[in-house]
């Protein structure tokens, strides 16, 4: 038997990898050159086989994926509404860190899920080459102009904000999903060393990138 | 040996393909519902598909795919920009019409083509679902609102005249291109007569969904 926290779970992926396959392609758009712009197209790819995966699981569970994914949408939606720009290193360096922050909390959660599905999470949660390609091109932007350093260590930590905040909304929503997220965490104790935990894979990352979180 | 304007239409076929991609997979963002959002992004990705595809048969010819995709870099960035529009509608409808002209051109360069090139090109070419997709939206949006219609057929004529004009910058800066693009005509009345297949194919597709062209 399936709990409906698991459902939850995997309908929040699946959409969470639909906008990420949206988000890179039309960033690959906006690259400056198409070298870029091919890399870009072709991490956006990986995010939709992964999108693919998740719903074939859930279809495989006896759920409807659409019906699955749509308690995320809204609080998906106004995340991604709350951090539009149009600036190019700002949507390079979101790529890099909401996905980063979302897969440590999938990792954790993947603990109290059956093997199938949390082998599933793990391989869908893998970079796609996303990391690789946005501390590059980020780091090289800094060497050539070391006042974007701060516009975007801002940026950082906004989304860090942003994405507690509808994580918030999310949870107060979807009581099953919060509840397999205190089993997850354990004690009162373990969430917030759980939040801690999220907030330092955050710094670890912006610090590869010579940013203050 | 791999003529030059094959090596031109290849690379002008594959960037067609990327920012077609890139192009739905945005689109798929803006739909209004889920189950349309998921419709796209699954169109998008085979239009991916096609464009490895295509640069995978750049590189067997022993080409460099991002150097045959550079010239029509700046005249299909160009196109889009131009017919950039946040109608959802209008989205929909562009990427059915552009897609059935820019279809039905490829289809008749394709007859001077090697028999392998000519066979990927009728491949990639082939409806990824866009058709029926867009036929039953704007079916659905006339006859839920008549009056969208009016703005829909000019849009229509915008688009056909715009890839028009673009298609002649690349013409002149392209004379190999140019070339094969006459051996495939013929004589001067046939070029006029292959201008009025495209115009002709272009009625239908507006026709279908009770637009005048």
């Amino acid at each position: 038997m399936t709990s409906l926290a698991v459902v939850d779970l995997l309908g929040a992926l699946a959409y969470g990898e639909l906008v990420s396959f949206e988000r890179i392609a039309s960033d690959a758009r906006l690259a400056p050159e198409l070298e870029d712009n091919i890399v870009l197209a072709g991490i956006a790819a990986t995010e939709y086989s992964h999108f693919v995966q998740v719903c074939d699981r859930l279809t495989q569970l006896g759920f409807d994926p659409n019906q699955a994914m749509e308690p995320f949408v809204a609080p998906l939606n106004q995340f991604h509404a709350n951090m539009s720009t149009d600036s190019w290193l700002e949507r390079v360096l979101m790529v890099y860190v909401a996905d980063g922050i979302a897969a440590d909390f999938y990792r954790e959660m993947s603990t109290h899920l059956d093997e199938q599905t949390a082998s599933l999470v793990l391989h869908v949660l893998a970079d796609a080459g996303q990391t690789e390609f946005a501390v590059s091109r980020i780091r090289d932007a800094i060497a050539h102009d070391p006042k974007v350093a701060g516009r975007l260590a801002l940026w950082g930590r906004r989304l860090m904000g942003e994405m507690i905040s509808q994580a918030t909304v999310v949870a107060s929503a979807r009581p099953e999903l919060q509840k397999l997220f205190f089993q997850v965490a354990g004690s009162a104790d373990e969430i917030t060393a759980f939040v801690n935990r999220l907030t330092v894979g955050h710094a670890r990352r912006m610090d590869v990138l010579g940013l203050a979180s």
